[in-house]
């Protein structure tokens, strides 16, 4: 019979090394959101399938594992497609479920109701280095909260808990969904582009100014647009201060910005900047696009020197309850990239400090069931004053034992001899 | 487009009551299984489906959500059966997903390997009350330890856990597949007839020995035989102490039992009771049978004087990873019944004893951003002193707004009004 050994493609075992990383990290995520009034709550891994198949996970909806139906339900002879025979998927993000259940339970919910979930999410993606097809994401959401309180409580949360993992000089980049669609309006762009127009903005970074220039070009856009358009990208450039950013661009666009959308950032920037605790810049950026659809207001994202790309991100999404429950609610979340976080910990071969001593008791073999019962006790003892004891028996090859035990963080060794006193 | 707020059916959402309570109690688990050495991994929540089905489930693997294949591999066209149309499932437990992990990193790992896993697991179980299709599993193992230091650990680490989460006044009941074999081939019983004696004895509990009598005889097995066996439980009958129950059956069963195994029980119960930390017994059951076919030694199950039934188990299995590997591996593990803890807990209107103040600051709506900026400040700093605060916007109804924060821990309230310093 043919057993696999491996996991399944694209998924990963997590061995201890790496699980004590995940510990720790979840560990300093908690306590960090619950300083800041979060509370953890779960979703099922499995949703209905039409929750998950309903144009809101964009590009994800086509990485869904399905789940096949069971019992009688399940009638594969008269199957025309997969959607005959499966009734759930598995979740491909937490923003989906998280908006399910602040639908089903809101009149047991605070308001605004501050969320914090971590989990595991599965996207049947190509498998490639570094990433999987089971991975996990870290989100906070404030649900509820129309004003950028929402904002500047989600920003500061996840900075802080940044700044306890060790990251500095980092930069969090924040936009406007009204301010994409003021920029594209000013420039003349017609509305049903839009959505094209963003998706070139959004690979600036890649291609630059000029290669984005080209690409709205070959989409069929006027010059006079585009260079209208690309006008407001030179004037921006080099300009780091968002106020100051947030300036040119309104006497820019003129009519085109609402005023309220100008001080709505102003008021988040000054917020952040004077109560926050870790060493990072709020940026405004005019190229920050966001692929998901679902946004409807500010959007931000998570920039550390030492990855190439995003490490996180969110934004304001107003209206995706209202698809579970009839009702629009307003909704803000911030999710911060938890895998690249381990994956950079464990590159950079980083040891959770903890403080519990460990000790491994060595016990040479032959002992009688009185001397073992003595250990124990001892090993209890131990523990109760907050060691880590590790009973094992004594091998041969006694220094290789104790060199493999050091690898695994024991610093401390008590050998018992069947000749001494325990 | 019909989105469904429900969670699919059989599964639950978690709100923040029980979240903070799970939380809880999965860091006091850690912590302590930590202290007797053991480490943390993780594995996918699939495996393949091959894995699943290979009988070691027992009947578990009936109960498995199967994962649609996805793109070319699925052809829904030439598809006889389910088999056909899926590649991997959903695991039903975390005892073979480990064997598996076991085989597949042998070489990376510490020997003997003290491993701690605390995952999801999914049965399509009928969906009733308080039984769900998704729901945690929480096992410690040690694999590569042949001596019964295996089962010592594991049982102080279990019954020390549950010691620090309240209990007390519970019993570890242990027997030895062994022994039940001994039994069972002492009474005459033929050894085809083995497995549905255990099945029936296993009943002991709720039809008593009258009944499991009628069931053997109704089974088809001889009288004498039956008497045989009954005689045996007669005679343990009101037996407490391990020690003396062993001997009594050691009599009876004579040259049917090894000594060793005698020995080997009586071993364990010295070193538990002389290094045990929490208020239970260890008591010798001979009518524990524990239903999975895969244990080749001591069995063992926890009785909560406040369950009803039973609160978790274990045992050793020494031959499930050599499914894996070719090569049999010693294992021994332990699962605590995290669900029936947290509801037992929830029923007990628990609330973890969290030392962080938590503190809301009401803000009068129509601040300036000056005043947010200022509030903002204090609340961070007062973050950085342990504090838990939440910031939000004062209602109208402020009593209300007050009540509905008690109730979820908020028990100091500063007020921010536009006319006074912050």
């Amino acid at each position: 019979m043919g057993l696999s050994k491996k996991p399944v493609n694209g998924m990963k075992d997590i061995l201890p090394r790496e699980m004590e990383i995940r510990d720790y990290v979840t560990g300093i995520i908690k306590d960090t959101y619950r300083s800041f009034g979060f509370t953890p709550i779960d979703t099922p891994a499995m949703e209905n399938i039409a929750n998950l198949t309903n144009k809101q996970g964009g590009e994800n909806e086509k990485l869904i594992f399905k789940v096949l139906k069971r019992g009688e339900k399940l009638n594969l002879e008269t199957a025309k497609d997969a959607s005959d025979v499966v009734d759930y998927g598995m979740r491909y993000d937490l923003t989906v479920p998280l908006s399910r259940f602040y639908a089903n339970h809101e009149n047991e919910l605070p308001s605004p109701f501050k969320a914090l979930q971590i989990g595991s999410v599965w996207r049947a993606d190509r498998p490639q280095r570094g990433r999987y097809r089971q991975f996990t994401q870290c989100d906070i959401d404030i649900l509820g909260e129309p004003t950028n309180l929402a904002e500047i409580e989600l920003i500061l949360a996840t900075t802080t808990t940044l700044g306890k993992l060790g990251f500095k000089g980092f930069e969090i980049r924040i936009n406007e969904r009204r301010i994409l669609k003021a920029m594209a309006a000013y420039a003349g762009f017609s509305e049903d582009k839009w959505d094209t127009v963003f998706i070139i903005l959004d690979k600036m970074d890649k291609i630059g100014l000029e290669g984005v220039r080209q690409e709205l070009i070959d989409d069929g856009n006027t010059e006079g647009s585009v260079d209208k358009y690309i006008s407001i990208f030179t004037k921006l450039e080099g300009i780091k201060d968002t106020s100051k950013a947030l300036e040119v661009l309104s006497e820019e666009l003129d009519d085109f910005l609402e005023d309220e959308v100008r001080e709505n950032l102003d008021q988040i920037s000054a917020a952040v900047e004077s109560a926050k605790s870790a060493d990072f810049e709020l940026v405004f950026d005019a190229t920050l696009v966001r692929g998901m659809g679902y946004y409807t207001g500010t959007i931000f994202e998570i920039a550390i020197p030492e990855f190439g790309g995003s490490c996180g991100g969110g934004g304001r999404y107003d209206h995706m309850i209202g698809n579970f429950s009839g009702k629009d609610v307003p909704a803000c979340g911030f999710s911060i990239g938890f895998e690249r976080i381990i994956l950079l910990l464990l590159e950079q071969d980083f040891r959770p400090d903890v403080s519990v001593k460990k000790v491994a008791y060595l016990v040479e073999k032959g002992y009688t069931p009185e001397r073992l019962s003595k250990i124990m006790e001892k090993a209890a003892k131990a523990r109760t004053e907050n060691e880590s004891v590790l009973v094992v028996r004594m091998n041969k090859n006694k220094k290789h034992q104790k060199e493999l035990l050091s690898q695994q963080g024991y610093d401390e060794f008590i050998e018992f001899y069947n000749d001494q006193e325990v």
